[in-house]
């Protein structure tokens, strides 16, 4: 059996213990919810109000230049694109998720379509995993209804048979939010491409979790998250990345995103009155960058890169691993017989960073009856309790902690209480 | 002749002076470009932080339900719609005025587009102003390109020539950027009705600008920008207002606007994979909400509303019309000669809130020479010198302070220093 102590001695040992200095946690809260709202950075608080008190009320309409407010959705998009193998110039941050996978899943369409000009004229179907983040599937039905492509949902075991003339685009989100469970970016990739089809990934919960190589992947198009394991605050700016050879070749045949915006023009200070794409990743500009929110995810993205020194992602990787494996081990050891089922894979390859756990009933409320004892976790719909281990701050005696509280909430039934059964907006 | 004393005795009875007391404005600086960048409100840096420290930082996750931010996008929107002639429930507060325009135009496109499956096939031309702001044109460009219409462009006296079978939207901004020129709303609105036609409002110099009624107009779909005369903050999130007869008839007929997303959702938090947009104006909701950026915008749209019990927006307007006579009184009095042409219309019903003038040569060098002294309005490409007027903070006394430096560039020609004429990226 695995102690506390034990846990203590891990903490001892961690070679990336200091990096939780950097965060504001608040006290007497286990957060085990960072996959889905990343903690306050320490540093972020000044640097918003810098930019809230300096540069708009003082430098006001100058610091789009003095403050360099006009190339920060390039500089912070550079600073994500470390942690996901990209090179610089090639990764955007700006808008949500949502948006960002309109901008790149339409132009993966175009340039499909192209194909299917020229004789290609089965390959309509866009295939991802039923149970992908909910958004994901929505925009992919609003595409595929707009440009008559079929969204087909798929189970995981299943995407193996869909690789053949009809697929025109395989999107996926890397790390599933709901089981747990990490593809293998490059082989899916491969097989994508020996077939003639484009692999689009969407990075919510591994930018910043689990180490993602996108051109060693040979990925087509990325898409990601701000406010999970960047730590760039509620509804932070998302991101976009493209390969360099899409780029090229949407310049070369002059394709258009769909969100022609003028942030993505040439020449945005021209006020021509004809859209002229702007080269490289700009081109997926849109709108007016969000400076406030850009500012505290450039925060975020600054604590993730402050492990560089310790090993970078392999390390954080290396410290995920290990959480996650403990919390596994001490579910099995100390809350056995409670009717809680592992969805998250026992396979290192196959795990993102975090663990969730299915319940025939009673899930909400259990998560409910955590939160109240300040082990915050979350629940999603309809039977998973979701734990989500982030490297940069959680320490093994939270871990530890966390599993003793889960074990009492059950052993004492405390979470049959009416109050943990109300369900409140958001879960 | 106008003089000072006369400026001083104007602010001394200006039922509205009491207002600028909301605002933080940085020493010796006369400020003209609320049209561009709205001045920070003072109660934005607390509201702000506390939304940062607090909400994020201590309540985590747990804030979407405690502090409310699942309902930001609808609450924001509200307070928004009560200076732009909106019911509650008809606008939503959320992303860039390039996005929202992008979701509402495909909405028009979409509902002339049933029209034309029946016979209505001529129906293919959207009509906007030439000189427009290009992110409405780029936006509208690639709608068109995508969809099988035609983007027109044509000169506002050309307009009155566009009503016929071929109009499906005209999509006019309300007050021109570059002419600071105001359409007459209701007007075109009917005319375009009376053709079959859609009308499309960008309100991004009129909201918190000038009085708009777009339920007086029967307007059919708006979009506005939070940063400039609502005082959100650096890229704030923008809105969109869309008319219920619409609303109601893409609930009957299964029409989406494309971008699909979550938040538009009509359970976000069932995770179900197939999109049911939700009912209302939520169904035009598409990412997570930027809860920093709303937050900001909702202390910009409060300054604003502080104005309802002195008379609101026909006070401000009262008040902006007399800023923006004397300044163009002012302009002529003290700088004749010195090639100033006046673009912004004298006539009161066809002028909104800034005064452009232009100038053969020199422009941006002469408004670089007039920030270098405190004084800050833009310039516009090729030859737009802008002068924007907020009620809410500028004083008569500042105009003429403004005009005063304007005549001291021109009369010394400091403006061809060398220093002067460097342009920065953003002008």
């Amino acid at each position: 059996m695995t102690t506390r102590q034990d846990a203590l001695a891990l903490d001892a040992s961690d070679p990336l213990a200091a990096l939780r200095a950097q965060f504001t946690l608040p006290e007497g809260v286990i957060y085990l919810d960072g996959n889905s709202l990343g903690v306050l950075p320490a540093a972020a608080p000044q640097r918003v109000a810098r930019a809230v008190r300096q540069e708009w009320g003082e430098g006001l309409i100058r610091s789009w230049n003095s403050a360099n407010w006009v190339t920060l959705p390039q500089r912070v998009g550079d600073k994500i694109g470390r942690v996901i193998g990209a090179q610089p110039g090639e990764t955007l941050a700006g808008e949500s998720t949502s948006v960002n996978l309109y901008k790149v899943l339409a132009a993966a369409l175009l340039l499909v379509g192209q194909r299917r000009g020229s004789g290609d004229a089965a390959r309509r179907v866009i295939v991802s995993e039923r149970s992908n983040f909910p958004t994901d599937l929505y925009i992919a039905e609003g595409l595929a209804r707009q440009h008559g492509f079929e969204l087909r949902l798929v189970e995981p075991d299943e995407i193996a048979a869909q690789f053949g003339p009809s697929l025109a685009v395989l999107m996926l989100t890397h790390v599933n939010y709901r089981s747990g469970r990490m593809h293998d970016m490059a082989a899916l990739t491969r097989a994508a491409h020996d077939c003639g089809a484009l692999a689009l990934w969407d990075l919510a919960h591994s930018a910043g979790a689990v180490p993602v190589d996108l051109n060693a992947a040979d990925a087509d198009f990325a898409v990601g998250c701000g406010y999970k394991y960047l730590n760039g605050g509620p509804g932070a700016p998302a991101f976009l990345w493209v390969h360099p050879r899409h780029l090229q070749r949407m310049e070369r045949d002059d394709l258009w995103q769909p969100l022609s915006g003028w942030f993505g023009h040439v020449a945005p200070f021209d006020f021509s009155p004809h859209y002229r794409p702007a080269g490289g990743i700009a081109r997926f500009a849109c709108g007016t960058p969000p400076v406030l929110g850009l500012t505290a995810l450039d925060a975020g993205i600054d604590t993730l890169l402050a492990a560089e020194p310790a090993g970078g992602m392999a390390a954080l990787r290396r410290k995920s691993l290990a959480l996650t494996d403990l919390f596994i081990a001490l579910v099995e050891q100390r809350c056995a017989g409670h009717g809680l089922e592992l969805v998250t894979p026992r396979e290192h390859a196959l795990r993102g960073s975090q663990v969730n756990l299915a319940r025939r009933e009673g899930g909400y409320a259990i998560v409910q009856a955590l939160i109240a004892r300040g082990v915050i976790g979350d629940f999603r719909a309809p039977d998973v309790l979701r734990f989500g281990f982030t490297p940069l701050y959680t320490r093994f005696a939270e871990v530890w902690d966390a599993v003793e509280h889960l074990r009492q909430v059950l052993d004492t039934g405390e979470w049959r209480q009416a109050r943990f059964n109300q369900k409140a907006a958001v879960t």
